[in-house]
């Protein structure tokens, strides 16, 4: 079992990961950052924990921390997009490290770009070394949840995940891609040029369910609506008016054997239970056996994605060489390491 | 991918299992029985389906129904005990076949009896075959499922699962080894000498818990309280009066490290809804991603053990020959067989 880790990227996520990591028992071997003001310290400080024995320097040479490192397993957390950690990834892999990415992307990267997928996990084989997305959402909370509520089901007719939540944790830059704040008309331009994307996986929860139940997804329609707040509500770091967006209901259906099999749909938006709203997972199978499952309030997504990632790490061992997908591998639960 | 399998045992599950094979495409190579009468019959007409082609005789002759088919998936279902398991089980694998068992003890029959279940692990590696035990509970409400939901916890401390569900269905065999229409003090004689039994596959369920968090559980605490009606309820195959026993309150406590880290609670009776009762399954999980599930009403014991046991198949041969628990797999969701 590995027991040294490294951090690739020390923003909120990564912090998160590396304190889980450490409590844990995992030995962090490096953490690497580009941000100046973390650059030079000693993690333990970067993480908001009392100095202890082992600790490592930050640095931003992340050659030179995974050339010094031998066979561990990176934990990556810079952007949610496969084409910004590709190539950060590629270099690990190159040097003899297993990956686990918190990129949204990462869970199912084909579904975002095949060839680039396919590079990794050439990239990967050639160097023995497993790599694997996981998080919350994509991850977990719309696909490998549902995959597990599946096992009793003898054929699933249809799939309606709704993952309703609260983004006031959340700075200015996810709730500018919400569309937090904006007139109705104008998050509809947003929409139009792209500057509200609502959330970034549905591609890959999609293509995980599809692939682990045998779907042949021929289409999918996506659409992402303004959730208009009917009340004033404020967050920490934002605050609008009624009649203002307060988030984005982004949905995607899919469609296989020419009808509806799935239906992902996730308002994000800030304090919906001011406008008497609950958050919540739910989780909706029709079939032979039917199952309507809540979870209330819904599962925390940085705690989680956090967790996810540091539980896979025992886990990784399990699968071969290469691109591994999360329905390859037994349930990722946190298992207390023993000496 | 296999696709020929052998039904061991025609009761009302193992016929549950057989019609969920056909109409999954899977061909029934054999299928063994001891009922006179259902010996000689073609298998379809036992399972109440038109006549068909390719269809087999039941036949109560085990070694002949083994030996002349070569390495199929035995579907196995004729009691809850490894005991009474064991030989038939042991017989399929050392004719070269994998087995799926959905006798409750077989989900971790280590948890009934660590001897037998090192012999058939034995004998399935000499015999390059897996052999795995499967079902609804134990085998996922009360352990996978939970597993399942630990996958966003950074730490787990204490766990809580409660099926509650309706006996309506079952007939006088399940009822009395629940006490139904005793009243509370015979119910309790009863409960002493071993006439009720209550559920059968806790010890599995914690078991498969402990096992794949790395628990060290030191001792369980177990209770089988009588659920005293308050109310007249009749169910097709039993009418009890206020005051009588419409079922066993059975519960498990399991402790680690001093303290308790799960516990099992499992209402099992006849109409609850007509004392107020409504039926479902809940997990809720303690720590750093506090979790509240609720799937009501729960999840169908019967079509679901069913379905378990034939998603099963397709994930067997991800596991190295010998004795296979649940929590090795990826998570057995009904993979839609292609050409």
């Amino acid at each position: 079992m590995t027991r040294e880790i490294i951090v690739y990227g020390l923003g909120s996520m990564g912090r998160r990961i590396a304190r889980l990591a450490l409590e844990r028992g995992y030995t962090i071997a490096g953490a690497i950052d580009l941000d100046p003001a973390k650059v030079g310290q000693p993690l333990r400080r970067v993480l908001g924990l009392p100095a202890g024995q082992g600790d490592t320097a930050v640095s931003a040479d992340a050659a030179k921390v995974l050339g010094a490192a031998r066979q561990t397993v990176v934990l990556q957390a810079t952007s949610s997009f496969l084409a910004q950690v590709a190539e950060p990834i590629e270099r690990c892999l190159a040097q003899g490290h297993d990956v686990i990415s918190i990129a949204e992307e990462m869970t199912f990267p084909a579904a975002a770009c095949r060839e680039t997928a396919e590079r990794l996990d050439r990239v990967a084989v050639q160097n023995g070394v497993r790599l694997l997305g996981t998080g919350v959402n994509p991850g977990f909370a719309m696909d490998m949840l549902v995959l597990a509520l599946t096992v009793p089901c003898g054929r699933v007719d249809h799939i309606r995940v709704t993952r309703t939540n609260d983004l006031s944790d959340f700075g200015p830059t996810v709730l500018t891609g919400q569309g937090v704040g904006l007139t109705p008309d104008a998050f509809r331009d947003a929409v139009a040029d792209g500057r509200v994307v609502g959330h970034v996986g549905f591609e890959q929860s999609v293509a995980l369910i599809a692939r682990h139940l045998g779907w042949q997804i021929e289409r999918v329609e996506e659409t992402r609506a303004p959730i208009v707040s009917s009340v004033a509500r404020a967050s920490d770091h934002m605050t609008i008016e009624a009649g203002q967006v307060a988030g984005c209901l982004h949905r995607m259906t899919a469609f296989a054997g020419g009808r509806e099999v799935l239906h992902l749909e996730h308002p994000q938006q800030i304090r919906p239970d001011l406008d008497g709203q609950a958050t919540s997972d739910r989780i909706v199978i029709t079939g032979d056996q039917p199952i309507d499952m809540v979870i209330a309030p819904e599962i925390g997504g940085g705690a989680g994605t956090a967790a996810a990632a540091v539980n896979a790490i025992e886990y990784l061992a399990c699968a071969a060489p290469g691109l591994v997908h999360l329905t390859d591998l037994p349930i990722n639960s946190p298992r207390v390491l023993t000496a």
